[in-house]
């Protein structure tokens, strides 16, 4: 096709995915070579999260905070982003009423630490509020100050991909200047109306610019602000900077944010949260060959093929000794068998995975591959039975461990071997982006 | 799993998918009954689509316009959108001069009418201008003044999603005041900074609106607004609506549009545009059963099960006839062939889709369904060889077609029965959701 020049990947275009995946625990955010010194934060920090919204104002049927990402809860990524962090304390989810219990399951669920659950109010600002005055030390004296944090983070729960590097800024301009608040250039041309729906005048979009979260305040600040406000602030108020200004006089500093800090707000924007968690997922697999000299050549070739493709393929004869670490940092292996149509290696593997609880956060993606030969007795005789793989899959899936198989035939014919190799690598690199759960236990054809 | 009810699938949630698809004519958008009257538009309207974005700003490789969405260029995707719109007679696209023989590739390649490419300025501002003068007769006799539109319409190619009624009412307004605009509310507080970075104050949310496209324009205006501004405007302004009121008095009329008409800026742009392509390609599917029994059986069970995923499932025997529309309607076709493994019936429906080129805008998906029954002397012998349905996918993924096969067996057993309907449901549903290159000529296991 003579358009070949212009079907390229979305993938090639500008990444606005974090540089530093806030979904995962920093140490496994891949090459270290790229992660930033670590920061000592040397005063304490909470984390306020309103989670009250109830969808209502958008006619959901479930509020954005819960909808499901590869089978977990928006909510659940956010506070990960946080705890994740060593120098946050603790974290206050504050929700609705109704949504108690199921945000108290959440956690116990996903096994998240530093959390706590508060009630939320009838607006945005008295959620906010609630969730403040519970990081605040009971009664006066002098013990209940100390428990309070010295800087508070306000966050939104929808707003998942938040990076410890912006949370330190934050956190820092904070202590330093009372509050301070993330930014990000207008995307539009901001314009008044007149009451009959008339352009009244445009704004020069350089002048202004969209407060986003995360926001940061001296615990008194932000304490002072809320007591001082009034009823009409807390019924129709939404911006919490503007408190901290008209009741503290504080003039928040302004630091500008990744793209990737952008809320949550219509459809399309899970889609595009979604496809930033598998693009994150996706960046590298692990291949474990065993001894064999016909599947090193494979995954040799594997690596180069899939590399053409983005993905980083790091080859190893097995999981033991120091290669047991990519158990705990790997989210997508590739077990190769050669002329063997036993499971037994990737049943292995699975056990392994499972013991490691790996897949608790994010669907974990196997694929075994199997490679014959062209000089056995029959081809047809070597073909694997798919009823094996199928159940374990199945079994594999209740734990979140996605099971595939690519069947792959060793030809003398460099062309053809060429061909084959090249299409597993494509089909690989295929079903480690997508995570489909529909597809496992399938035994596809290279 | 205690936390099942909160595993949803995001597309539980607020759909912002186009009621009326854009990127489809009218006329296959789907059930006819939710189709508003046309409603006819008496005076021409032209349209000018600034394209000119080289990507520099946002450090892209690819200009978001020419980033591919299943195959295809964005911007083919808006022009397609106006396109459809009987009442809108050409189309202008302003590029940079170094896309411009790419951009005519485009048109030629999905055959695009309407539609002339003109070369663009060095500013937002001056590229529109070159396409609002491309709109005007040469010279200042009648016979030139017939020839130019009553209404331009002015829209990004980076908004793919926008609808006939949408228009209609840009087009009405503009006819009526002289100019129209989108308006969206604003998602984040709009603050002023100082110079130094710190919060000046914070603007009442209520009182302002994001300003988007498209916007309409009397000729008259757009031409007038262009002759008077100045070169500061021409190198530093963005907003047309702006020009309208400044040089010509026009307070624009401000329209309320969908979410959707948002601009796709930043990655996750990308990929949230393209899962609403394949939303609106996945709505239905056309199942093929021929004159067996069994195939019709499966057929109805299979329309309940993929209901249940939000799918459509027309099932009819033969696409001759009146069902030979389908044919030129749908974008997904499931093939059920009874214990005959032959791709006979497969081979025949691919031909007559490249025979009506019905691929040429958008993937289309075929599924066959291989339904083996177990009173066969073997159920080994009766397993399709997978060669057959590679090759044969392989050919047909250069037309745009994307083949899949699916293989069951009938069982006695109702519960087992059952269980591999509702697998071949989930598969389909998957592949037709998914569209993945990668897995075209597998033979997946129910």
């Amino acid at each position: 096709m003579a358009l070949n020049h212009i079907i390229m990947q979305s993938d090639n275009c500008d990444p606005d995915r974090p540089a530093h995946p806030g979904i995962f625990p920093t140490s496994e955010a891949g090459k270290s070579g790229h992660k930033p010194a670590e920061r000592s934060v040397d005063f304490p920090v909470s984390v306020v999260l309103p989670a009250g919204g109830t969808g209502e104002r958008t006619g959901l049927l479930t509020p954005k905070q819960f909808c499901s990402f590869l089978g977990r809860p928006l909510i659940s990524y956010t506070v990960q982003a946080f705890e994740r962090v060593s120098w946050i304390q603790n974290i206050v989810v504050v929700v609705a009423k109704e949504s108690m219990d199921l945000m108290t399951d959440i956690i116990q669920h996903y096994q998240h630490r530093k959390v706590r659950v508060v009630p939320g109010g009838s607006t945005r600002h008295r959620s906010i509020c609630n969730g403040v005055m519970a990081l605040g030390g009971e009664g006066e004296g002098e013990a209940a100050a100390a428990d309070r944090p010295k800087v508070v983070i306000i966050h939104d729960a929808v707003r998942p991909f938040v990076e410890e590097d912006f949370l330190y800024k934050i956190a820092m301009a904070a202590k330093e200047q009372g509050a301070a608040g993330a930014i990000r250039p207008l995307v539009s041309t901001v314009i008044a109306t007149t009451v009959e729906g008339y352009l009244d005048h445009s704004l020069e979009r350089a002048k202004y610019r969209a407060s986003e979260m995360p926001q940061g305040f001296t615990y008194d600040v932000i304490y002072q602000a809320y007591q001082k406000c009034t009823e009409s602030d807390f019924e129709f108020g939404t911006e919490c900077l503007h408190l901290a200004l008209q009741y503290c006089g504080t003039n928040a500093k302004l630091i500008q944010g990744p793209p990737t800090l952008w809320k949550v707000t219509y459809k399309r924007d899970l889609a595009a949260a979604e496809s930033i968690i598998k693009d994150t997922l996706s960046q590298s697999a692990c291949i474990v060959t065993g001894r064999s000299a016909q599947a090193v050549t494979l995954a040799d070739a594997l690596q180069k093929a899939v590399g053409a493709l983005n993905m980083e393929l790091e080859v190893i004869p097995d999981l033991m000794g120091e290669n047991a670490s990519y158990l705990l940092k790997e989210w997508n292996f590739i077990q190769v068998s050669v002329n063997c149509s036993s499971l037994s290696e990737v049943e292995a593997l699975l056990r392994d995975l499972e013991a490691e609880n790996r897949a608790l956060l994010h669907p974990v993606v196997v694929i075994w591959v199997y490679l014959g030969c062209q000089d056995e007795p029959s081809i047809r005789g070597s073909r694997v039975e798919p009823s094996g793989i199928i159940e374990l899959a199945s079994a594999a899936k209740l734990q979140n461990l996605l099971l595939y198989g690519i069947q792959l035939h060793h030809s003398k014919d460099t062309e053809c071997w060429e061909r084959s190799v090249l299409k597993v690598a494509e089909i690989t690199s295929a079903l480690i982006r997508d995570r489909s759960p529909a597809l496992v236990g399938q035994l596809l054809q290279a």
